[in-house]
């Protein structure tokens, strides 16, 4: 063992770095090697036993935490030296449960927007991107930290690769995927969110071994299966679902089900909508080990974090409610990094973790002066100060719309049965997700079946990006889109296949959409009185850009305000989380995952029109 | 996927068996498929949420829990129901770290023994059996599962093979020894407490690049790296041992310590010695977390557990100590399961996990009436009524004293320095654990150094067991052995290497003791007046036994009392736990990791006459 050959650069976790890094530990902590750096703290947040420790010195050697005791008691060599007396250390915040392209953002800027509030980890739940370049999807995960961004971003490979058997392009994902992913890296930690449980439940799904395979793959090298219940409540579909070994769930809403859910041993990752009841509910029933709960983001966009915070919002709304600020902290820190089974490197400020602390000058109020990360100080209060690299991502990241011919208004013609003055029309609204689809009956122009504003009806449609072809799907949805002539809307954003939905209330204008957003390779487009009024650069991967969160909000507000100058149609529906005005949210409402029943789809093989059942694998026809 | 194929027998994890088990398991949790049995409890201890359940019922399918919920609530077909009205259940009981070989039984009769007590699944401490065949580890610790004995067995190959760099013989286990357990089977958690602190800590250390590779090997496949920290309680220490990645402590004895070593990130797995004092001082310090904790039992023998229990009784203690029987109880299932990484098998009573079952009649008193395993019950009352498989241990295990000559008397004398009336001796005793070894006068007769009864000095040697050659380092030990003219007592029970030592008041007496364990292929044996006056036969790895406990603990007892004959010499030494009388714990007394420092091995290369400091590689003469 040579003892002075220079260190591993401690970037991406790798078993043989390691050892060398925890080989330099022990002589530091020893005393008998130097250490880089030493934070002297006011008090310091002992997660393991959760109590506080009265000034405390923390002794940094690279990235790593050497050395944790009282002030003064270190007797080796430190190089230098900080000391912040007023100021309380908690563990750098970790996520079970993020996509980072919901904050639109590549990690190298993502890491910028969220380490100031205190997110030093991310489980970054990736099958978005995966959805659009399968196979480098590690890569992308990994090049920013890679590069010496001090954001931890641990990929779980996403299940839903396609999201069903009735999806297709951009990537594959199977035994043999997952095994390599696995064995790749250490940064994987398992599976993320099993999201369509037809495919685990019916055995006569056409996902079933594709999605149990990859189950296998995980439990084969000891990771971990994360879960998607989404509307799963009734006690013999948790009891199901936890059988299945899916070791958690982020989508619980109620409380009675989250607490079902709890007690069938699934570990509950909490989201903000449903935090505040929940939490309450819970300290109601006098819940005494919240050992098995963590606080997750899942999706949120730059612009929302920018107005509300990251994950240190969660943590406040759950104080708010409630919560001690010690647990709300721990379901943030060695909670999900105990259930990820990533404590040798993240979740608490102990010797062989990552030197990422939270300094906080209020801790009731959780209010967070400083972030250290990888052992030096990343943020001044809200400003970024660590590395950013600069990435000029590759075309594999950047040319991702891939359609080789002009798309017309015709390809959104909806052709009436031959000789019919009206048509019936199958119609979905925005979270639909009830058996049975809405029937309407539409008048007949020149032989095209016709949206009806006055009925809130207008024509939503996909249109595929990853074969060339564009191939369009395309029907009658109710409550949503543009009353306004002329008028289109459509993004490259929409779970979780990622193609080009536009909903519009003339052909022309979606068509027009669809070229615009090919263009610019993804985004969002807004198009009315035949120009583009406002648009969105989502250059990497269709989903994410590679600047400033402030540059991408403003672009985002200026699509609100054009926004505003259209007339959207809305109609309550399923969702709580579904709003009448600017239908941002359709970007979810393309969504074919449990609960979804009845969905449009790019024209596939088992669905040609793109209208199916993905509970049942049922299509029919879109008008008839 | 097959859907009528048969199942898997679900006796040893792998994967691809994991993967049809589970989605049998989702459609019987759905009623799609006909449950088992049905098993209906007055109450059930969640130890996710902490809360009790009442009037519940448990579906099984195969050896594992498909569904639970309130009596009457599954839907699906049931072939068999037992209801018990009266009792109340908790998880099976597992073990974060036990030596089974402690035991002295075989696993299948280990499982007969303690599953009455509530024993469900053990994280074997497998350093014994791999120091005497480590090549056959895995396969010796799977079989009795593999024939279908109820009991998990998930073996952690022992970073101690060897103990010591001065140590050989038996098993040698590495980075690709280990690479090899981790890859063959997922009953394979992690690697075993990593005891040589000097080969982790010392870069110079013979052993140092080999107990790290294990390390890597383990990280490598996301595997738990266990610890033992005895006598590591300056916080320097503690802080390395953390930084290491050593990723629990089971050797804390004193409250101060295990209070550093949680708060630096360990998880505390704690022994009934220093349970009560440290309970209560956890209590005292109003611990609200125990999710860090568990507790194990390490090494006990089967005449112990006949007498106190096995982990049932740990949990007493600690309920009689002041701690709520619920946490006690999360103590010996959840705690230990998530830290192993074991929760999708074992640890609670939730669907997918084995339906491993204790049924209590008396919550405050751990009174267990009733223990189910694998979805039947397995015990009532102290009975043992689940599967037994007879195994004929073939001879890699029964053969494993390899001594291919008689050992006779010359072997034991130490010769003097030439023409001498008296010599130097360096002494050791019992758990002596000082820098320095103690030094003596000692008279010569014949040319050869000579015992003095009068000043409590005897003769220790240890015999190899495994060249064939019985290679013999002897030298004087201080207030241990037979006063008794005649007499000697020996062992191929001598931790952690396992060859073979005596102790006697004569040499005559000593090798008749080396050849009758030879002969009787390992166990006790007593020898006095020139014949053998007590044998217990240990005729598996010379370190088990392949029958009952209580036949067992009959033969011990006889030793015992044959022991009661004889005068034995006594001197305290640092173990509080080393006694006057019967000298049981010699066969601890052999020990060469931490916190030990001069030892007596077998001769070795580093160490000709076996007379070595493991701290620092240091040799001596035994005389000069």
């Amino acid at each position: 063992m040579t003892v002075s050959a220079p260190l591993p650069d401690d970037l991406l976790i790798n078993a043989a770095d390691e050892v060398r890094i925890r080989q330099d530990l022990v002589l530091t902590a020893l005393g008998k090697r130097p250490a880089d750096r030493l934070l002297r703290v006011g008090r310091l947040l002992d997660v393991h036993s959760r109590t506080w420790l009265e000034d405390q010195e923390i002794v940094i050697k690279g990235r790593r935490i050497a050395y944790v005791g009282p002030a003064g008691s270190f007797a080796g060599e430190v190089a230098e030296r900080s000391h912040e007396p007023n100021l309380s250390a908690v563990p750098g915040f970790g996520e079970a449960h993020k996509h980072i392209e919901s904050s639109h953002l590549t990690p190298e800027w993502e890491a910028a927007l969220v380490m100031p509030h205190g997110v030093t980890w991310t489980c970054e739940a990736s099958h978005e991107f995966s959805n659009v370049n399968g196979a480098r999807n590690l890569e992308f995960w990994l090049e920013a930290r890679r590069r010496g961004s001090p954001m931890k971003i641990f990929p779980l490979p996403g299940s839903a690769v396609p999201p069903t058997a009735y999806e297709w392009g951009g990537g594959y994902f199977g035994y043999d995927e997952q095994k390599q992913f696995m064995s790749e890296s250490l940064m994987v930690a398992g599976l993320d969110e099993v999201m369509d449980w037809p495919s685990i439940s019916d055995p006569s799904n056409p996902s079933y071994d594709r999605l149990w395979g990859m189950i296998g793959a995980t439990f084969e090298q000891r990771g971990v299966v994360e879960g998607h219940g989404a509307g799963l409540r009734d006690l013999a579909s948790i009891n199901a679902f936890a059988a299945a070994g899916l070791a958690s769930d982020h989508e619980g809403w109620f409380l009675d089900e989250i607490w079902q859910k709890l007690q069938h041993g699934l570990f509950i990752e909490l989201r903000p909508h449903s935090l505040p009841e929940v939490i309450k509910g819970l300290i109601e029933k006098n819940l005494a080990d919240w050992s098995q709960m963590a606080f997750v983001t899942d999706d949120r966009s730059a612009s929302d974090t920018l107005k509300m915070g990251a994950t240190d919002y969660n943590v406040r709304l759950a104080i708010e409610n409630g919560l001690s600020p010690e647990i709300a902290i721990q379901c943030v820190t060695l909670n999900p990094a105990r259930h990820m089974r990533l404590t040798p490197w993240v979740g608490s400020i102990a010797p062989g973790r990552f030197a990422d602390i939270v300094l906080l000058d209020d801790v009731e109020k959780l209010s967070i002066a400083k972030v250290w990360a990888d052992g030096t100080p990343v943020s001044e209060g809200r400003t970024f100060t660590g590395a950013r690299p600069k990435i000029d991502w590759p075309e594999w990241a950047t040319k991702t719309v891939k359609i080789d011919r002009q798309v017309t208004a015709a390809d959104f013609r909806i052709e009436a049965p031959a000789g019919r003055a009206t048509a019936n029309a199958a119609l979905l609204r925005p979270f639909h997700w009830s058996d049975e689809f809405i029937t309407m009956e539409l008048s007949v122009k020149d032989g095209a079946v016709q949206r009806d504003h006055d009925r809130n009806v207008t024509k939503f449609s996909i249109v595929d990006r990853f074969s060339g072809e564009a191939k369009v799907s395309k029907m009658f949805w109710l409550g949503t889109g543009p009353r306004t002539p002329d008028t289109a809307l459509g993004s490259t954003l929409g779970h979780d296949k990622h193609n080009i939905w536009v909903v519009g209330s003339s052909d022309e204008a979606m068509a027009m959409v669809a070229n615009a957003l090919a263009e610019q390779q993804g985004g969002w487009v807004l198009v009315s009185g035949g120009r583009v009024i406002a648009r969105v650069h989502y250059e990497v991967g269709g989903l994410m850009t590679a600047r400033s969160a402030e540059n991408l909000d403003a672009e985002m507000q200026a699509l609100y305000k054009a926004g505003e100058t259209i007339d959207w149609m809305y109609e309550p529906t399923f969702s709580p989380r579904w709003w009448p005005g600017f239908p941002e949210r359709l970007s979810f409402a393309t969504l074919t995952c449990s609960p979804w029943r009845w969905v449009l789809v790019a024209p596939s093989e088992r669905a040609p029109q793109g209208f199916v059942n993905v509970l049942t694998g049922e299509t029919h026809p879109v008008v008839w």
